[in-house]
């Protein structure tokens, strides 16, 4: 039984990003300045951001239009290819219909491009000449890097040293890209010289690389900005191009997901593909179980509480309320690095509480066995984080199997696994621990 | 300036591959029997090749039947698409129109998967249990892992020890998609036995590899066959799928190359852009300047003689007659690994000989510098073979500039280099040699 690919035409791209504030029930709980604790304005995100993204980042419009200069990017990858895993049905012997939203075919690898190429856009346009993040597993810097490289902005990422380590090849296509990449915690900020002072072995966290980040922009004096790859409301919006992509391609499918599923560590992706599925729902529209899949090891949303917390480990960040293990947290050195932060969007959070989303934590080597059923079925080697999905929906399959019920699943596959293959030479080789 | 991506729909995947070999001027040279030095037979090849391929090798029809099946799964990527790299002319500020057809959209990340999926499929159904093979760089021997894979077929792959131990990712894949990965030079085989009798620190090479592969498909006594992923006439017409998808991409540019080019190691890359388009040429069409770039480290067309030779170390292969630099000849140990072969397809070798292609050859480290400016621009980080391509098309692109003259010139970028980043680390830390 061959795979069905829907590809949507690329006049079909979406123009505007859709923004779920003004549908959440309840709203948002305002993010607190973090030496007031007052809620921030729009003016103290400036030494951050540009204007353009702050207003995005409070905007309560529904939609949001997307630039032509970022849709004429988009159209480099997009629409992104919405795929019916028949082999993978066939060799689950299931009743249900799997659907896979596949992110990897950017250039970078993954869904991260999706809001890199629009934040690299509105700075360039603010004129900012440097842009200054950090990245655990590298699909973000990478992603930054990229589309800095697009717009001619220098490019400055701090990786976290265990990373840097382990995954020299991530730092070679980021630098391939021209970005410049330091390990974290690094003798260039006051964070990162506390941390080695603390201790000179740390092979740091995304926490306190954010923390890096968040000082060498804010003392740039304007020259320089920063940027995040997940957890705030404008990247969670920009991220919507893959739902909204995917239930036109549903309706080419001549089909409806009864299950939307993602990976989620700061839950971007997550987001990007259940929200516009939950506008639908929230709109009196066919409503959808939407599953949101953790690492075990890093249990955010079903161990964490829900409460106000900083973004990073040095308290540089607004507080936002969210399902958080503390921001001193430092998760266990598992392979999806994507997934290892202490927070969770806001704004997923948000609808966690308001009972629209379930959480599922699932422990690594379940997360690869899945994966490499996948692979050996679609073709595709998923990155580990990407692989939490993929394991939730051979389970839901499983599942409707047990229970003889036909059932639609939809997943994003967010990216490939090409510059983590070390993790599954591990997992053949028995070493991976849960 | 955006880039324009030409795609092409699904339907109009050519169902039909070309052979080139009844246009050849003054067709090819037979094969030899390694023993007697006669003309080969279609059963010499039995213990080797299942039926149908050892048909297509020998075929002169023009036009052969692409099987469902595998048109089935050449839809998970195909066509792959065809983007005209307006950000690169722009950088480079040239008044040439430069299209490349971007093969890395395969699962395996080149263009090899258009071979090796027809190759498992017939051997799949004529029986065969395993297929052996060797990989170099392990673009070949991943592909035809993956292939397997969708055919339930087991593989065997016999690496160059050499890019065994470099390329543990690549390996990594391989196994990921079910195959088995030896060592090459191996205690499994004789040819293997004797390289390490007479070398233990053998690091092995391509033509080492194709002898233990050769060998124990021979020996299996039918339950297993061999397959090869370049030279042979069956596996540049398999290509052609490229430069026929081209063909009709170009004009839905409105357009149509003057020039082109694409990186040549055994053949099958630069013959599957290029043939379609000799074949409008031959028949009366357009004339087009076609490019074969081969590493000047491995000359086999700019330095190598055109005679009969092994296509293997050992000398178990037939002879074909083609440009080759000796069938004991190690190249050097440049990064572009797919590239390091002594010999060149009888196709591509005898097009040579008619004065229908030119060849030319590049030093290594020009070819990194136009991968990064290729990446920085495009986005895509090409693998080393690759670059060769690239490197071409930007000297074209800038000797059109220094003449004034428009010019629309069309390459293969044949895979992504996400497996092969070492080489551009190593080309950044100013490592690498020509």
């Amino acid at each position: 039984m061959p795979n069905t690919k829907f590809l949507l035409a690329e006049d079909r791209i979406p123009t505007t990003w859709y923004n779920v504030i003004p549908d959440l029930p309840g709203g948002l709980p305002p993010m607190l300045h973090p030496g007031t604790k007052e809620p921030i304005t729009e003016a103290d995100l400036e030494p951050l951001f540009p204007a353009e993204l702050i207003a995005q980042e409070f905007s309560t419009d529904r939609e949001v239009d997307i630039p032509g200069a970022v849709i004429d990017i988009y159209r480099q990858w997009r629409p992104a290819p919405l795929i019916r895993a028949r082999r993978l049905e066939q060799a689950l012997d299931t009743p249900a219909r799997i659907y896979f939203k596949y992110e990897g075919v950017s250039p970078a690898g993954s869904h991260k491009p999706n809001t890199a190429v629009p934040q690299a856009y509105y700075n360039k346009r603010a004129g900012v000449e440097r842009l200054i993040t950090e990245t655990g597993a590298g699909q973000w810097g990478s992603s930054l890097a990229l589309a800095c490289s697009y717009f001619g902005l220098a490019c400055e990422v701090y990786m976290v040293k265990v990373s840097y380590q382990q995954k020299p090849y991530r730092r070679g296509l980021m630098e391939t890209f021209g970005a410049s990449v330091t390990a974290s915690p690094s003798e260039l900020t006051a964070a990162g010289r506390a941390a080695l002072a603390a201790d000179p072995d740390s092979t740091g966290s995304l926490g306190l690389a954010i923390s890096e980040a968040v000082e060498v922009a804010a003392a740039s004096g304007g020259s320089a900005k920063y940027a995040l790859g997940s957890v705030l409301n404008h990247v969670l919006m920009h991220q919507t191009i893959i739902g909204q992509e995917a239930l036109l391609q549903m309706e080419l499918a001549d089909d409806y997901p009864d299950i939307v599923i993602g990976a989620a560590g700061g839950g971007s992706n997550f987001g990007g593909l259940a929200l516009p599925f939950l506008r639908e729902q929230l709109g009196g529209g066919r409503s959808v179980r939407a599953i949101a899949v953790e690492p075990s090891s890093c249990p955010t949303m079903t161990k964490g509480g829900y409460e106000y917390d900083f973004g990073d480990t040095a308290g540089l960040t607004p507080l936002t309320k969210m399902h958080t293990l503390g921001h001193d947290f430092v998760p266990p050195g598992i392979h999806a690095g994507g997934l290892r932060y202490h927070g969770m969007a806001p704004i997923i959070s948000a609808l966690k509480e308001a009972d629209l989303l379930e959480a599922r934590a699932v422990p690594q080597t379940a997360c690869f066995e899945a994966g490499v059923t996948f692979a050996r079925n679609e073709g595709i080697v998923p990155a580990p984080e990407s692989t939490h999905a993929v394991r939730a929906a051979i389970d839901e399959a499983l599942k409707a199997k047990e229970e003889g019920a036909e059932r639609s699943i939809l997943f994003t596959l967010s990216g490939h696994g090409h510059f983590d293959m070390q993790a599954y030479i591990d997992y053949f080789a028995g070493k991976l621990q849960d």
